[in-house]
This record gives structure tokens, sequence and C-alpha cells, in this order.
């Protein structure tokens, strides 16, 4: 295998201008999944994926969704799957985050190369999240032809073309006849949509919090109000919104609402202990928001990874209703809505935290005696999720991490952020098969900001990494 | 004088289509002065109001502003002012609020007639705020030369196109030379740009609430951060700024910054006896909101009227920075603005306001103990204003609404909201003369709101009042 490895990481060096050729197509095709416009982008989106794909012989066909919605694209590499070899079930997504609002130095649909040394970058929306990863995937497969080395495992592809407006329509399709196929003799799974914890120590995620999104909106009088004719003689919407959303959390992360922390997993000496090697600091942690910043809650590296990856957290994120923007406005709006979400850890469950919220609230909104209505919608929600990692598809992912990353071991993390999708591919696997998160791009590449990038590094070494993975969980004599 | 007032008030009636038509050429002009691709419907509109009163006999004429801002017509009728009569100053204006968000059951700029009885009504953008007026005391004019009355005041016209947009340049014109000169020779002064307590009963006002506008913002992290990520160990500006907002204002009204209530004067039993004769009723105050509703905070309508006209308030209005919309955004916002107001009253003061508050705020969030930035600006500013009633010039506006609205004596009122021009106005004519705001439409005609309206009846009887005032003002004999 040695061998077979040496020669795929040589023909991987030789093919990086046709990998950054393939990654530049993606990156020109404007498939931002939330704005309405750009359906054909989409569509343009997958059928390159998919005639990349058929083009190194896999069979890979656009699965239509209902509603018009992006196709899921369903490859098979080989066409024939090869009954002595594990299958690996592959996802991603080729749709990518919008560029409104965000000030690019960089063309955003525009590969561009900029940078020196370690800090070469690919700068382009979506060349980490996750049209990079996805296509370091095809890049696997050329890789090994032009080698002349024999893929060791049947790949099983998942792409789809929702994912940053919410997966809409996958968990439907993945339970469906059609769908349910997807995970026939997979063996594992993984996923590469997330990244290292910080810029230098490559991981390997088993873990991710959940998300559960409010909108609460106060509504009071039918239209709109003069502030100097009705300011001090009307009960007004927004007064009682900011009351209501100022007890949620507190300035130091504290979520408020009664019963929220009983449901979180006591900490245990063991898993404290996991927290020591793990290399991060608060410098990693300042870096990662910005050069020479310093907003964290906890000086503490330890205690910062904890309270992002195994206790919940309470954001709020904006307002419908108000007069909103920069305007001079005196009017007092009729009704407002505030947007908050809460991300979820074991053992919390929706069910729990929809109800701590909605009791908590309304008891709140009936102290401040006001005649306003309220009304709290749980509007979006995805269970968090967490697996084994002293299992194989774990063991094959460290040793390619291993021996592409100067054998370094990576670390293992929970994530805090939420792919629900990871849930659904979990559900369709069943519980005894594995699914892992394989991050190849690192905390400072600006996933869904302006100037989104990967490092040129960390694509041709992602490239690496999930083809070695592929031969490590191939061989038969390693265990998890 | 009878004669006279009942040869122009004949004639008022015969011009009634005139009068009709003058006032839908001009709702038929977008001159919304907040739109920036509204500019020349301003040029238009201003050079539609001086081609009507030159059309009369006036000398008007537009004067340009600096910065490209709409003109203000200053203009004087007749051309060569008459010695022996005294000189009335007449302010309003003729831009209007955008239609924006708002929809319509008329359309917005054409003028369309509708309602039966006491209730028909006049629609459009303008009707009674202010073109309404405005064009009313042109109608005026009209009707005292069809009628062969001689007009007896000498008219001195200010209108400006940028009162809904905080006057800008108006103050800086009135104390420049020229500006100056508008208020040569001026006896007293009349403003028709407010509106009836209620539907039912005219009145006269002869205070207004000032207006201190704040923008507060936190500022944190550089960049827009990933709530998954960063929720939890990051200080997020806008769990700052709503726990900031939430002290300002309780859900009763009640102003929560000390100090504040130091500033107002206390209500004497004499101030508190003026109150027992005002028509308002709660089934009036619950009407002006819409109907059926009911979500006034005192459930006295004398204390709804202090509150409203004597104490301040304070109301929040709305958001930058944050994702606002219906969207469901799970970003964290680097920065947030909150934006409110506080209505003042006698004897508060700007100064103090933005002192009290600023020192406020600034200790609420010190106690926060949070690594964001807390800047506070108080961006725009009026102070509330207030004069002697005892004069003839509200002696004339009494005898006149007396003599049209069927011998109702008008209440005596101070208004909820801020004309700061007012104060402008004051300024120019000297502490000795006096101003006075004279209202035709009432509190049912959607001012700012969609379906902005005048009552037919309103305009028509407008008329009346404003030409009669001018001929009480000019008897001799009429005592203040």
């Amino acid at each position: 295998m040695a061998s077979d490895l040496d020669k795929f990481f040589d023909s991987a060096d030789e093919l990086s201008s046709s990998f950054k050729e393939r990654l530049g197509k993606a990156i020109h095709i404007k498939s931002v999944s939330s704005e309405a416009d750009k359906k054909d982008e989409l569509t343009k989106m997958a059928k390159f994926l998919a005639d990349e794909l058929n083009a190194l012989g896999a069979q890979a066909e656009p699965k239509p969704l209902p509603n018009n919605l992006p196709p899921v694209i369903i490859a098979h590499y080989p066409k024939s799957p090869d009954q002595t070899k594990p299958t690996i079930l592959i996802y991603g997504h080729y749709d990518v985050q919008p560029v409104t609002g965000q000030t690019w130095h960089y063309e955003p649909f525009e590969l561009t190369q900029a940078g020196t040394g370690d800090d070469e970058r690919y700068y382009g929306r979506g060349t980490t999240d996750d049209k990079g990863p996805v296509v370091a995937w095809v890049n696997v497969i050329e890789a090994h032809q032009n080698a002349g080395v024999d893929v060791p495992v049947n790949l099983r592809f998942c792409f789809e073309g929702m994912e940053e407006s919410g997966s809409t329509g996958l968990a439907e399709y993945l339970a469906s006849e059609d769908g349910r196929k997807v995970f026939e003799h997979v063996d594992a799974s993984c996923i590469s949509d997330n990244y290292w914890l910080g810029t230098k120590k490559p991981c390997l995620t088993y873990g991710l919090r959940g998300i559960n999104y409010f909108k609460i909106t106060i509504s009071g009088p039918p239209t709109q109000l003069h502030s100097g004719l009705f300011g001090g003689i009307v009960y007004e919407p927004l007064t009682d919104l900011v009351i209501l959303l100022s007890k949620l959390v507190d300035s130091q992360g504290n979520i408020l609402v009664p019963g929220i922390q009983e449901d979180i997993e006591p900490l245990t000496e063991e898993e404290e202990k996991t927290y020591d090697t793990i290399d991060f600091t608060m410098q990693d942690f300042n870096n990662s928001i910005g050069p020479n910043t310093d907003y964290g809650i906890y000086n503490d590296p330890k205690r910062t990874l904890m309270a992002r990856r195994r206790y919940p957290s309470l954001s709020i994120h904006g307002f419908d209703g108000s007069a909103n923007g920069p305007e001079t406005v005196t009017s007092i709006p009729p009704w407002v809505t505030g947007k908050f979400s809460i991300r979820t850890v074991p053992s919390m469950t929706t069910g729990q935290v929809s109800e701590l919220v909605t009791n908590y609230l309304k008891g709140v909104f009936e102290q401040l005696n006001s005649k306003n209505h309220l009304d709290i919608k749980m509007t979006d929600s995805g269970e968090w999720w967490r697996t084994d990692p002293e299992v194989k598809n774990f063991k094959a992912a460290e040793l390619a991490t291993q021996k592409v990353w100067d054998n370094v071991t990576p670390d293992l993390t929970r994530e805090g952020g939420s792919i629900p999708v990871a849930l659904d591919i979990q559900k369709g696997l069943g519980s005894d098969k594995s699914l892992m998160l394989l991050p190849i791009g690192t905390s400072s590449d600006g996933a869904h900001g302006p100037d989104e990038n990967m490092k040129v590094k960390n694509y041709q070494n992602g490239v690496k990494v999930l083809g070695a993975y592929l031969h490590y969980f191939a061989e038969k004599s390693i265990e998890g």
C-alpha cells in the first residue's frame, strides 16, 4: 500500500494545475441557493459536477427534487461496485452562501491565487465551503487514474444544492425509495464540510451542536403610530420585545432560560482530560476572529472549547417589523419580530428546549402586564450529533492525516456549528455504521464571510488525505 | 366684516371644485423629500406652488438652498404690503412622507374622493400633511378675489420642502441675511401642520413636545461571526444592545433614566383644571388607533392627555447592523445600532437629556463587563415649544373657529409631536410676537401612514377658518 500511496501523492502533486483549474470552474458558477435568480446557476453547477465525475468513469446522475429544487447528485465510482471492496458514502454540497452585503478584496466568483508560502491561498466563494472539498473528491479519482493506482473502495457520492438554505428537500429524498438506495451496502460515511479548530493542526470531528431557531413576535396596534402622538400612552411592541430578549442571555453568554442547564450532560473527569492535549490557544482563538482582537468571554482555551462544543449557547440575530436601517425614523412599529437561536448539546432535545423557552417567555411577558400579544414560533431545528470516534472510520482518517501532515495526530473534536444533514446521513446509515467529519480547510478560511478562501497547501494536502483515508479504510489489518 | 366674511364663505363654497382640482394637482406630484430619486418632483412641486401664488397676484420666489436642497418658497401677498394692515407669516411644507412599505387602498399620488356624509374624504399622500393646509392658504386668496373681498392682512408665506426630512437647511436660511427679512414687520405667525385632538372638535395648539433622537452602537468583532462556532464564547454586540435598550423604558411607558423626571414642571391645580373641559374620551383615543382597539396604557382620558403633552416619553424605533428582515439568518452581527427617541417637555433641555442618557447608559454598559464598545450619539434634536395662548393671535383663531364650526369653542391644546421648525419661527419672530398652530385636519387623517386623507368638510371649512382668522386678526377692536 505504501507504494500505491506514494504514487498517488506524486500524481496529486503533478496534477495541481488541473486541480486548480477544476476548482476555478466550480467557483465561477454562482450557485447561491438562497437567491431566487440563481436557479440556472445551480442547475449549471449540478451539471458541471456530474459531467466531471462521468468524464472520470463514474456514473453520476442529477436526481430532480420536487418544487423545482436544485437536484441531488448521486454518483457511483466505479460504475459497477466491486463486491470485494468496502463502500464509502461521501456527502458534500455544491451550493454556496450569498456575497451580498459583503466587501470583498477579490472577485467572489473568480478563483484568485494570492499570498506566499504557508499563507498562499485560493480566494473565491465556495473555496472552503464546500466546493473545495467536493472538487477535492473528484481530484482524488483523477489522481488515482493518472498514477495508475486503483481506488481501493467503492465510492458513493451524494452532493446536494440546498445546504446553505436548510437542506430543503434532502431529508425527504433520502427517506424515499430511491433515496434509501444511497445507503445500500455502505460501510461508512465521510463528510468534508467543516474546518480545523485552528490554523495549524488537522482534526477529525465526531460531534456537532444542534440548533433551535426561534422567531418571537409582539404585535399590538393595527398600524404604525406616530411616536409624538402616541409615545408614552400606548403599549409599544418593541419595548416589550427588547425586555423579553434581554431576559434570554446575559453579556457573559449565560442562558437565562430556567431548566436549560439541567439537560446538559455533566462533564466527567475522563472527558475533561481529553481537552488537555488539544492544540488550541487563546491566540488561535483571537486570530480566528481577526488580527489583534480580544473578544473572548473565557481567557482559558479549555473553557472556550468546552463552551463551543459541549455547552449550549444563545445568540440574538436580528429583527423584523421595526424601522431597521440607518434612517432616522420616529414611528412606533405595530409589530416586531426578534430572531434568536439556541445551539444544543447532549442530552437536550428540541421538544424540551421549545417547551422551556416558550413557557419561560410567556411567563416573562405576562409579568409585563402589556396589552400587546406574544407569538412564539420555533421555525427551524436540527438535533445535535455525536458518534463514537474509536472505530475504523476514524482510525483510517487518523493514519491518513499522519501520513500527509508530517506525522501529526489529528485532534478529535466536536464542533460548535450544526450540520443538520449529518443527522439525516446518520439516520440513513443506521447507528451501527460510522459517520465522520473530515475537514481539509482551516478556521481562518472565512467560510460564509467575505474573502472566503482555502490555503493552497490545504487544498493539495486535502486531496491526499481524502485519498489516503480510502486506502487505510480498505486495509483489512486496520481496526478501529 | 360680517358681510365680507359671508361673501368669502359663499365664494369658498362656490369654488369647491377649484379647491379640489388644486389639491389634486399637488397630490399628483411625488415630492417625497427623503427619497433621493425624487429631487425633480420637489422642484416641480415648488414651481407649482409658486406659479399658483403668482397667478393670484402674489410675488412668490423659490429661494435656492445650498447642497441642492429643495428651495424655500417665500411669497408676499399682495406684492407690495399695505402699511396700514397687519402682516401674518404663514409657514407650511410642500414635501411629503414616503409611501414605501405601506399598503394603501387608494393610489397614494392621485386624489381620490371616497366615503359619504361626514366621512367623505380626500385620500392621497399629503392631503393632511401638509399639502392640504398649504393649498388651503392659496384657496383663501382665490376665494377672496372671487368674492370681491379684500384680504385684510398682508400675507407672508414660507413654504419649505424638507420638513419630513428634519427641515434641513431651513434654520440656516432663516438666520441668513435674506432669511431674516421673512420676519420683517410681521405681527404674528400661523402654522397649519397638525391635527385636532380627536375627530369632532377643533383646537388651537400652543405647545409641542421636543425630541431628542439617539443612535447607540455596540461594536465588537471586526467581522460577522458564525453563531455555531462563536456563540457562547464571544461578547455579542446584540446581546449587550438589547440589555441596554431594556433599561430605558418599561412596558408601562415609564422612562427608567434617572434624573429625567426631575426636570418636568410640576402639575399645578390650575393646569390640571384645564383638562376637565377638553372634549376627549378613551373611545376617541381608541378610535384614533383603529376600530375596536384597546392599547392605551391609561384608562383615563385626562391622564392620557397629560402623558401625551406634559410628560416625556421614550420610544424605541429600530435597529441597524443586525440580520433584519424575515430571513432565517444565524450569524452574530459585528456591530449593531439601536435607535430611540425621547419626547421632551418643559423644562427639560437637550443638553440635560443628552447628559443623563449618556451617563446612564455608560454606567449600565460598564456593569455588563463586556469587551465590546459602546458609542452613543444624539443625532437629532429639537426643543419643546410653548407659547401664551391668551393673546390676539389665538383670540382671532378662536372667533374664526366658532364662526365656521357652529359656535364651537376650540380646545386649547399642547401636542405630543414635535415640529422643530416652530422653534425656528418663534426665534425669528422674537418672544414678543405670537406663533400659533391652527390645525384643519383631524386625528383620523392617517398622517404619515397609508390612506392619508382629509375630510372634505375639513378641507372646505379649513379654508374658511384660515380666511376668517385673518379677518378677526385685522379687527382693531379684538384684543387677546
